[in-house]
């Protein structure tokens, strides 16, 4: 009789939500987990005979998911958290974040804030983020130390900051950190043009030539507002998709973030060249531009992930908000309460992320092969009681409180809803640090 | 020397927001106690010399609000949590909830979801719910057991049940109630139609005079969906408004729920009899209904309380989540970022209910002479700092798992997070015996 193989750990759950295959829920079930991939899932009775397991972890009350795929996040503006409601988009850039990023912005200010943010995505199930911001190499380190799988923006504006000079010198900045980080299991990269408003044609091209080469996803934000739409109109003669179009950057490696004011013709380029959109619900509420039309969005195939934004207009980092944001707002603007139910809104926030960052051979599902990102929630609160259908539980009941662990490749990052990496007193002087600074 | 007067309790806060005035933030300020009233609010340290508190609580990082007002519940409908969800209204009303109801509705069932609703409530920093269901004994005699303050409604529907036989039957039940529990200082009441397309002109006529004669509001949902408003035309010659109107329920002591699909007609008539909405916005987006135009009712000077709903369409008995989603669905359907600001949300998850329920004069607001019902709220968890303007944070970042205490009438109801009048191990045990039974 052969000995039964080894595993790393298995993890034993009440429920398991593997995604895919669609509207599936697995009662009593086991991941088997093994150099940071899963190599199995089956009936926890079975798992127990067929492997033997240098470590098991006893979910009993508990439903076990993908970790979450945060696919449009501001990291560092954790430390802007609240700084400026109740202001307009333009009003909110102009007269209070970018005053204070051009105080305050530096590797130390990233580094930092990157790290509250890693620390309250972790905590909340998100176990990789998409991020845009300057210093991509701060958020790196951040991320790296706190074991977020980060996918970091090869940033470009086409406005000077302290951390550049021109378009040139982001890329060439941004190019330089891509080299020193590509071989990190955790890292990757997209090219992140900020927006069409604030890049030029000449770089947007660059930009795609770039993408072309290094095979690597675009990530910006696109028709957020409709001034952004008049503007490029009076600015350009065409609507910024349109541009983009023109300039070469429409294809499936494309994050369109945003996307809340499209006209059939948007949605039609969009899906021609099978576009990606980064849907923000809450950011697109809280700063009045908009609902993105997400459900009409899928039901033209056209794959759309969600995103938080940055903490400064939203004002958490919370993909279980996001989830339940996207169902209730679809419902709302459709005029129908089946429109984005509880499974499609798990899979936006998991398998549909992954596959915008090129990302879903390896995350965004449970199945063998792919890696175990992981993530589990307690329901066994009992302001969570009763629980007929825990999918549906995960959407509109439970949030990121009842996250209980997480696992990053297979390594936990979050034990009992507590982060390993981090204390929290360093967390706090963190916080109050910064905001001591900002308050300035 | 004349000694200090003494005091039962006398709470230290961080910050203060007491409602009223408005936009008032105050640091390290105080709040003396005695026989369930609010007797002084004043500097720490003045609070320290005037006083001798017979207990001293300090919130070194936390906000001290007024407990909130949750102006429209079914609290026994916790039990139904997530039993149907993305069905539009009437079939989740037809195909699940009415015929649940049917089956299981008792006096045991409304005590047992109204216990678990009452700790949800409590633990989420609510203290006073405005609720509306059948059994109305069973709800007073749950929240009287955890001591959370109960507007119970004298509840009427055409059709029979097994509380009640007819219109005749529900109101003399609910008076019988009515007459038990009147001179219970947390108890009060309203009468409750359940809404124009479910009770009889000639029982909204007895309601009117009833309501007249005992001084009570009346409890109604209104306007909920199109199509309520389309078969009151069909069947009425005219839209519920109107016909309420007619009927002479339109009062300062008319709430109605929802009122989502008004036109300039319906707003006129509402704002000239000086009638008080409950706003639910999850509930309405939830169930597609639509979204009630608040900013506009408010800009006309209507008073707009918010309300839960049930959690069998919400799913949570969150206001603070309501107060958020009050706020960014404001921004959204007005297109103007400021809309509906954090103070303005969390009066109307406060005062304004109070002032709905008349109960003004008691609850909604700190000041002296006013009932001490709190609520306290964390700032120390690093997912929510940094923090620059606590009202702002109360509405966008902190939630009811930041609340860490809450008094009504000035006795404590949940301290460092956890219920003190039930054990968690008696509400899961009930949570898991509906479960069990409703699912068969």
């Amino acid at each position: 009789m052969t000995p039964p193989p080894t595993v790393d750990l298995l993890i034993e759950a009440r429920w398991i939500i593997p995604v895919e295959p669609s509207d599936t829920t697995l009662e009593h079930h086991a991941v088997a987990v093994l150099d940071g991939r899963i190599v199995d899932i089956l009936p926890t009775a079975d798992a127990r005979q067929r492997y033997a397991a240098a470590e098991t972890v006893s979910l009993t009350e508990h439903v076990l998911i993908p970790g979450l795929v945060n696919l449009h996040c501001h990291a560092a503006m954790t430390l802007m958290r609240g700084l400026a409601d109740d202001l307009p988009l333009m009003r909110w850039l102009n007269e209070a974040i970018w005053p204070a990023e051009t105080r305050h912005a530096s590797t130390t200010f990233v580094r930092d804030g990157s790290l509250l943010a890693a620390a309250e995505m972790l905590r909340g199930g998100i176990t990789t983020c998409n991020d845009m911001y300057f210093y991509p190499e701060a958020t790196a380190e951040a991320f790296s130390r706190l074991g977020l799988r980060g996918v970091l923006g090869i940033t470009v504006i086409e406005f000077p900051s302290q951390y550049a000079s021109d378009a040139d010198d982001y890329l060439s900045k941004g190019l330089a950190t891509f080299d020193a980080w590509r071989d990190d299991p955790l890292i990757h990269f997209t090219l992140s043009p900020h927006a069409p408003y604030t890049v030029a044609d000449k770089t947007l091209e660059r930009v795609a030539s770039l993408a072309d080469e290094l095979e690597l996803p675009i990530h910006i934000h696109i028709h957020e507002t409709l001034s952004e739409i008049n503007d490029s109109l009076r600015d350009f003669g065409q609507r910024p998709i349109s541009r983009l179009d023109q300039l070469g950057l429409l294809g499936p490696n494309l994050i369109g973030v945003h996307a809340v004011h499209l006209d059939d013709g948007d949605i039609d380029r969009l899906t021609l060249h099978n576009c990606a959109i980064a849907h923000c619900p809450t950011s697109n509420m809280k700063l009045a531009s908009g609902a993105a039309p997400a459900a009409r969005l899928l039901d033209r195939g056209l794959n759309v992930g969600l995103g938080t934004d940055g903490a400064a207009s939203n004002n958490r980092l919370d993909l279980f908000r996001e989830m339940q944001q996207a169902s209730l707002l679809a419902k709302l603007t459709t005029g129908d309460a089946a429109a984005l139910p509880a499974h499609r809104a798990l899979r936006m926030a998991t398998l549909d992320g992954a596959r915008a960052l090129g990302l879903d051979h390896l995350i965004g599902s449970l199945s063998p092969g792919k890696a175990a990102d992981l993530c589990a929630v307690r329901v066994s609160d009992p302001d969570a009681l009763p629980c007929f259908h825990p999918v549906s539980h995960l959407v509109h009941v439970l949030g990121r409180h009842d996250v209980s662990d997480v696992w990053v490749a297979g390594r936990p990052r979050v034990q009992g809803g507590r982060l390993l990496q981090i204390t929290n007193t360093e967390l706090l002087s963190t916080a109050r640090l910064w905001q001591n600074r900002l308050r300035q």
